[in-house]
């Protein structure tokens, strides 16, 4: 705008009415959505993490990890996590809960699972592409409503390393890990994690609650003796819960225009504070608005 | 690696004390670092920030940011910061303290500052160019130990919103902030401030004390009325303390062959656990290690 000619300028002021209408902000923007703009985040693949502090919730992604998520969903249920500890919680990087030490015996699930670093393009899905350079993927965009990547068009895509997704720790070899420790991205975008980690899902609600946590002063980030432990107390399917209990949400959804023009107002953001817009958005900056049912 | 020709491996198999002396990590490339890899941080230029949980510092980058590095020095020798608090803790994005009301008169320094968002390129002074492409700027690397973007070789530089990044608050106009408030980054690197706000250093310890705040639930961000607050004890340049009192610091140095080598072995991780190298790194994914003087 700054460098707009006078004359056109002066036309664009001649129409006040459009100039006012036209959102500026991604708050104007989404009170300006449909319900139809807006999917309600499914109940049957949300996990509710119970901690002291209240919950967090977590929206899982079998589109991209089925036996990943089946077998969370399956230790879930069996109340395997309940009275774990979060035992990792590295600055800048992630928090992390589980059974390091693979001492809890598993009866419903497994430990480990062949990695589902990708999978297969689902040609038939909505994958809305970002205009933008991304220097870790060829192709980088939105599917199923969450951050993802492609290496070609039509051949392998992946979850990518944003800031609040799940994903499952593992030791060296690519099919050690199953679910038994889980992470959560508390950071910049670790994105060389990306293909080399099965992501999961992403938190849709309470990232605070592990964001904020203490940071363990073992290596890595895993608290040292005597710290104190954050104890999970419960992780269950929102959907197992009573219907009174459980938080619904939606989350925008990602396959639309008003998601596409949310992503050019972030590009260029034309809030009044900004004055030199990017012209550009990283993956991992743009926003994925959630909100409680209506 | 993973494509390479047999007799290439072959070959490189012959060479054994070579192959086993190259550093795989950062640690084994820091631990085989000399001491003119290193430099020391100016006790003259680094602010300490005094929180009841402890000590956060704070390099300042007075050839980014000369005249708000000055000022804010100012402030500090005033005792101008001390017994504010830290008024603002937004997830994913920034921690910020200072006079949001501007009710705290000034006596050294002043308030508001011609912007210093962007400054020439100095051509004397040593840039270290990242390989990779970055959508937010024509060219990105290190200056002064610092991540930072130009617009051109010989134009315009600034330095780049990464995690822990010190920002100068501004309101609206440009020249509205002059260090009265102060943000860090605790997130993913907001780079769409890059160019928006005068940045003028980097925290080199105790991130985690600002990154592990509790989160505000007002606005933004900002505390809530009855939200605990966080004083700020005392904020002082690290010079002006006693010497007995001063943690000595050295950062390593971004302008040498062993920073590079850092860069690349960051690039393509060589760690065991990394299955898929990323072949690329982004700006603010880079580290900048920093030690005890020794």
């Amino acid at each position: 705008m700054r460098h707009l000619p006078h004359l056109l300028l002066a036309s664009l002021l001649a129409l006040p009415v459009c100039a006012a209408e036209a959102p500026r902000t991604m708050g104007e923007l989404l009170a300006a959505s449909a319900a139809t703009d807006w999917r309600e985040i499914d109940p049957a693949n949300t996990l509710q993490l119970e901690l002291d502090s209240g919950v967090v919730l977590i929206e899982l992604a079998p589109a991209f990890a089925p036996r990943h998520v089946a077998n969370i969903k399956a230790l879930a249920r069996s109340g395997w996590y309940d009275g774990l500890d979060i035992v990792r919680v590295q600055d800048n990087f992630v928090a992390q809960w589980g059974d390091p030490e693979s001492t809890r015996p598993i009866q419903s699930g497994v430990r480990t699972l062949p990695a589902e670093f990708t999978v297969p393009v689902d040609p038939t899905a909505p994958f809305t592409r970002l205009p933008d350079v991304d220097g870790y993927a060829p192709i980088t965009g939105f599917a199923s409503g969450l951050p993802a990547a492609r290496d070609a068009p039509s051949k392998h895509t992946w979850l990518t390393h944003c800031y609040g997704m799940l994903g499952v720790g593992r030791d060296n070899a690519a099919d050690s890990g199953g679910g038994s420790e889980l992470y959560v991205v508390i950071g910049h975008a670790p994105r060389q994690l990306d293909r080399n980690t099965t992501v999961v899902g992403r938190v849709v609600s309470g990232i605070e609650r592990l964001s904020a946590l203490p940071r363990g002063t073992g290596a890595m980030g895993f608290y040292a003796e005597g710290e104190p432990r954050v104890p999970i107390r419960r992780l269950r399917v929102v959907s197992d819960l009573a219907p009174a209990d459980r938080i619904r949400l939606e989350a925008l959804r990602t396959d639309t225009p008003l998601f596409q023009e949310l992503v050019e107002l972030r590009r260029n953001r034309r809030d009044e504070w900004y004055l030199a817009p990017a012209g550009h958005i990283d993956l991992c900056s743009v926003p994925l608005p959630v909100r409680l049912s209506r």
